[in-house]
């Protein structure tokens, strides 16, 4: 049986993903380029156009029914634009619009790289079957997404759930964004790697100054080490309770890079976790970790069209 | 014509107050009992029968078909339960239960007051027309509501939008919720006029220490009133702004007896917004003073059983 495919794009500062996708979130054809991040808006524009040209050049393109964007961010779905933030060229950026024209018309959704993630947790991984869930990917940067009422919820612009982007101390360290203390300014990666070198860590040999080297030196019972994770988890800790406090979510998904950490930092931030969600209706969240894999970003590209897909049918259209 | 009503109960800890509303949310028949805060649980219900039982005496009641519950928190409505905090004989109270018995079977739907107050002003106050939304009550406490795509956000529990208890502060004061450096902690009127007070303000000689006395004295040029409200401002903006960029809402209505303290809140609290909402889909966000009054609590329950009657009929049940 010939069943209906979607396409999906996974927009980074570094690759450009694509794949056709199945009902089952079976990734059928394959196609990658580097992202030319540096280069002009229509340079970068050109690889997401070849990437497509070779998912079209296969048999089952014929099959594809609507094309699935999870993009770097911050993107504009209502406007169909995108500015990623690494990807300079691209400043309120047609995507959507250059998208459907490369595709010969298919409908388009286009939605955050965090929101894409969360969709895929929650169709095939760890949120699934919860109703209402935050995922978050906790790496270079902190982004994420949320699942309201058993639904992906974009927002209007396709940016929801930017947990990375809330002040969790509001005189704290300036952010690269222009406010403070966000979440990602003390818990991302290289903010955990920063805070362990400020206060005495040293690297091994290798000189592998990493958020992993970090976290092996924690592992091997590093006092500083251990303390910049713990700082890391207070702040995760404080930006899910904060999440769960404003619109309810009984699990957090914590995936990326920095989540790869494992107890170094999932441990310590189940007992902050204590501290910060105290009302009755939060006191029960869980946290775990990320169950997809490399593919998310796809994947979750493809649930999000898959799911426009059922709503415009539904509706009739 | 004979339209429909429904039967609205705003529950506090210092009166509980009935409605009868029409589908325009006009009050046609009211009552009201002190509550009996300090009583057991069962003295607490009769006062609630009470005022039920006063607005079945009216000839009106037979076009009541359902019963909306705004409750003081924390509520549960999956359970059908609430404990609010000032009603020590209310824990997890069976209030809908013993509402439907006391109505004759109306169907009760329960909301936090704070999701109550957000429903009036989604439907007739200052967030009407926006489909994305957070509604605020600062005073006392700090509470509040969310609507999202168009739809009040209860959460399954009833409580979402609990802006009061989000920590902006992770290492800061702590909050008798037993988390630290919570929104209310910093910007509630008690907590503003302590702190003035800790800097050195002093009252008049009528020895009016509320916050409204702060606000009088900031109005009047005193620096220490002044600084007190920035901070609360403050607060308040890294609240505003989590809460904008986790859900994506373009308004934020501010009501409670602080938001009436009017420039001397608003305009530092439309300052630091501008410090804390920093993303391209939060940087556009407004903040307006509430427009419902005394009767928003009621307004909004009422709206809550309407829209709950809608989904049931159109759902075909």
């Amino acid at each position: 049986m010939h069943t209906d495919l979607v396409a999906a794009l996974d927009i980074g500062g570094t690759k450009i993903a694509g794949a056709l996708v199945d009902g089952h979130g079976s990734i059928l054809v394959r196609a990658q380029r580097a992202t030319p991040a540096q280069e002009d808006g229509d340079t970068v524009m050109r690889a997401v156009e070849d990437v497509l040209g070779e998912l079209a050049a296969t048999p089952l393109w014929g099959r594809a029914r609507a094309l699935g964007i999870g993009s770097a961010g911050p993107v504009d779905a209502s406007a169909g634009t995108v500015s990623p933030v690494n990807v300079p060229g691209w400043r309120d950026y047609p995507l959507v619009e250059r998208a459907r024209a490369a595709t010969g018309g298919l409908p388009v959704v286009l939605i955050g790289d965090g929101v894409a993630i969360t969709a895929a947790e929650h169709w095939q991984g760890a949120a699934r079957g919860h109703d209402n869930a935050l995922c978050m990917v906790v790496s270079t940067g902190v982004g994420g997404g949320l699942v309201l009422g058993g639904r992906l919820h974009p927002g209007p612009t396709g940016n929801a759930g930017h947990i990375g982007h809330i002040s969790v101390d509001l005189d704290g360290d300036p952010c690269p964004c222009g406010s403070r203390g966000c979440v990602e300014r003390i818990a991302s990666g290289p903010n955990i790697a920063r805070r362990a070198l400020e206060n005495g860590w040293r690297p091994g040999p290798d000189g592998d100054t990493s958020a992993a080297a970090v976290a092996a030196a924690a592992r091997a019972g590093d006092a500083v080490a251990v303390a910049s994770f713990e700082r890391a988890a207070r702040a995760l800790a404080a930006g899910i309770a904060a999440t769960a406090t404003l619109v309810e979510i009984d699990i957090a998904v914590i995936g990326g890079g920095v989540g790869k950490a494992g107890d170094v930092l999932l441990a310590p931030l189940r007992q902050a976790l204590a501290d910060y969600a105290t009302l009755s209706f939060v006191r029960h969240l869980t946290v775990v970790p990320a169950r997809m894999g490399t593919d998310a970003g796809l994947v979750g590209a493809a649930a999000a069209a898959l799911e426009a897909r059922a709503n415009t049918t539904a509706a009739g259209v």
